[in-house]
């Protein structure tokens, strides 16, 4: 189960899609292998950059079973389950629950605005998806919802089941200050990052507990974190430079995930960088621009040894 | 099935529950007779005022099922499809029409802003739910998304499958005559208002066949397209005078439904006026000014006898 | 000055343009003498439907000394300072408080959200505006802003020179009823509704103090108003039903301007319906439309005696 | 005067303040001096991060002249008159270009949607300002406005004055080659990219013109432009991740004004961070991982020699 002491890096997984639209379940094993072998720490599935509303209830609890299949035990896997209804997210819930995953991640519907809004709906949450150990999205640039530190205190407050914050904040690095001080809280959660980690040193020095997020080397955040760890945060800083420029590329929104997923096929992790439909794919100019940012990738990673 | 030459009064059901929030299929059916006994030319379920994002598909489909079962093909059946991705959409278009709806309704999503985003999005909808008629739903004060007249045209020309509009732009009398202009489409297609009502008989005049909205009194409505057709507009529009207290009243966003649905369970359509969450409630006051409402509406009537 | 106790119907201004667009200062003479005969208790100018934003600030200067001089202190004059900066919003609060305003109006920018945010605006507005009494003015629709109970009991505890909340929320009773209760605010503050008068009777009944909106039928809301204050609200209501096919038809937003002015026009207040660019024209079925209510009105308002 | 040629560095001037919230001129000579200096092609003052709505009308005239006295006649000044209004764009516009501004910039109200909305608004706006050029700010991430390519293609060809797309839209690489295929246009206008710089490489890769943004080291910008117009872009891009730390850690919105205001203090080119209220102010944290930033990027470009 997860709980307030998450820590390290949990990728957020892509959905591999065959040239059909089919789920690709072989894919979905060497990617889970491949995340693993990153120094993932844990795994977060049917995100918005996991193209979960794409997929039928039916198709969602299948990925997610051959998720947990392919962990066997090794990393705990966290399941978007965000709905636009409760009876939905409810039913999901439970599914995933019951095959495996150890906790359930949940991003606030747009309309919501005031405070108590906001706060009113994780309750409400709650209610529907039992016992669950959740994690809370704050992702206002696409979510269009705006959590302050008091309702994100008031969330942490009232609902015990809340363990941890996927911090995604613009700009955010003083959310995660305020957050941190003491008594702010009254418990710690984990504070895990986003934004493709395009801020994660920042997001360390300033109490963050890791990243969750997709960037397509999640090599460099185990690096960020791990560096950060053992005090050496500028040998972390002088890898995420290296890889930034193509973490900023990856970073557009809009075409993030066509990036993300060409760069995974090309490092033979997934067999196809299809999504489906609708989503924006990458033109001959893209392609090309992204391997650029590649071979570049390598060559200053061999510079820096 | 659906056609291009659809009149009337299409009322937009509730979906009826019980208080511990299941389905009330028992008042499902009752509301059903209650609407084609009140003159209804069609139904339309799950649409934003049925609560259909809170219904998983299971429930969507013994919804629609009962619903089709009850009507007994008196009056054609239209479901709301709308989803956040297109394979469930596809897949409850596919399920309702099996079931004998005779077509089907689709919102677009809140991100589409530009006209190539909205036409596009409908030609790609319609790859998905095949050769179903559809209806476009034009609903900007709720979607966010803003249809002009230019891509009613594209999608009218480029998507034969398109039968009906669905009008509740504001301010949208201008639209019906833009539409109704010759030539400005290149077929006539069914347009069917909504709103509420409350703008039914200017409506009427610049052009729509009907309405396609829930007012708890669809005889209202039903009385002012037959005095529009029949030559007698003005006295649609006392009987529509007389009811706009309760249709303003009931049009307030955020507590229509649970106006509606109280005025139906005072008229003895629906055994609760239960909203599944989260939805709001009516209060003592609330309870009392519909109430006081209903009982001048039965004065006026008498007044006009 | 505009104080706490202010009630009664404060009309929301137009700002009447001569046909090549300048302002129309004849019209301004004749338009306040026609709302303070049809019993307005005060004035409000340069709110949104006073295309406010349209004018330079030279312009707002002048139309505000040509008000204040008209009403020569029959009825306090409120003015909105809405802007886009607090330097524009200082010193236009101060030359209209020079003139002789009575108080201002602030409604919140877009792109506020969370509660710390709104109440945080306010607090700097008043350090700009100094001690000139303020109107809240809470219009979700048109600014995006939703402002909590929460959140006008702060803005009312912390800053003394507000008096009175201009309330338009929608739905939007069971707020004024909140603000009521007992204990609720620190003091009592004057609330004031909007939306064109369509809901006043109800907004009395929970407690509104009044109207602040611009009907193009003053009367209307002051005999509501009236027969709330003197125990014979149905009375009131009869008025209201007579009106509401009219007031119904100016809500509609993006063409509620053009049916106001052009009614204003046809009952000889104002020499011309024009607005400044980019304002909706009526159309010649607008104009019929309008015309034919304002028909039925006099035929209704004959039954009634 | 601005035309359809123009290319390199228009730098997006900051408008400097002293710590009472007054202009500071003589910052303002200095930071002149500074961009000129550091190659800058043209200056563009009073964007959305020149505060300009903070400022009023008095104040940004006497900026302006301030500008172009300082700039001499030695490049081209773009003034930003985006307003409310149309009456006070062109009072704005009018007084700029009498002191001698070559050309103004226009963003599109948020309220705006449909294609045909916003062409409309721009031709309005040209009946407005005239004959000056002008620049269409498309920055949908802040504006909320989405300007298809079909939208631009309309305007270019309608509207004879407009010289420049100042591209900002996100993700927008595909929008320049769009608008750079043969015959896209009728006829080749500037394409200067924002977004502080940070896909600027990728930009000129795709046919812009150059870079119309503020990132606090303009250097880095004509760099890159410099590079790629003497095909060696591989050069440019060295530099360009160099810097793109701190590109990217000024990109946060929110917070890249404060970031940009305390870089060009700490460079010596204007005395004060200061910002007009309301604006977010750097805490201690966020100076010191600034001035880190800095550090880094001193020590990485004495290694590129």
């Amino acid at each position: 189960m997860l709980d307030e002491g998450a820590k390290g890096v949990y990728v957020i997984a892509v959905t591999p899609f065959l040239p059909d639209g089919a789920v690709d379940m072989a894919s979905t094993d060497r990617m889970v292998d491949f995340y693993l072998d990153a120094g993932a720490t844990g795994l977060t599935v049917l995100g918005i950059m996991g193209e979960a509303p794409k997929l039928t209830e039916a198709e969602s609890t299948a990925f997610v079973r051959r998720i947990v299949a392919r962990v066997a035990g090794r990393v705990p896997v966290i399941v978007g389950v965000s709905a636009p209804g409760f009876a939905q997210m409810a039913g999901l819930a439970k599914s995933v629950m019951d095959c495996g995953a150890a906790g359930v991640m949940i991003a606030p519907p747009g309309h919501l605005r005031t405070d108590d809004q906001i706060v009113g709906y994780y309750h409400q949450a709650v209610e529907f998806i039992g016992d669950a150990p959740f994690v809370v999205q704050d992702f206002p640039l696409v979510t269009g919802v705006q959590m302050s530190v008091p309702v994100i205190t008031r969330i942490v407050r009232d609902l015990p089941t809340c363990v941890c914050l996927k911090h995604e904040d613009w700009p955010g690095l003083e959310k995660i200050g305020a957050l941190r001080k003491e008594g702010a809280l009254n418990r710690r959660i984990s504070i895990l990052c986003g934004n493709g980690g395009v801020f994660l040193p920042e997001e360390m020095a300033r109490g963050a507990d890791g990243a969750m997020t997709g960037f397509a080397y999640p090599e460099m955040m185990v690096s960020v974190v791990k560096n950060h760890l053992n005090g050496t945060p500028d040998r972390g800083r002088d890898l995420f430079d290296a890889y930034l420029p193509l973490a900023r590329f990856e970073q557009q929104p809009g075409l993030g995930l066509a990036i993300r997923k060409h760069v995974l096929m090309k490092r033979g992790v997934i067999a196809h960088a299809t999504q489906r439909r609708p989503g924006a794919a990458l033109s001959a100019a893209g392609v090309a621009e992204v391997e650029l940012l590649m071979g570049r990738l390598e060559r200053r990673l061999a510079e820096l040894g």
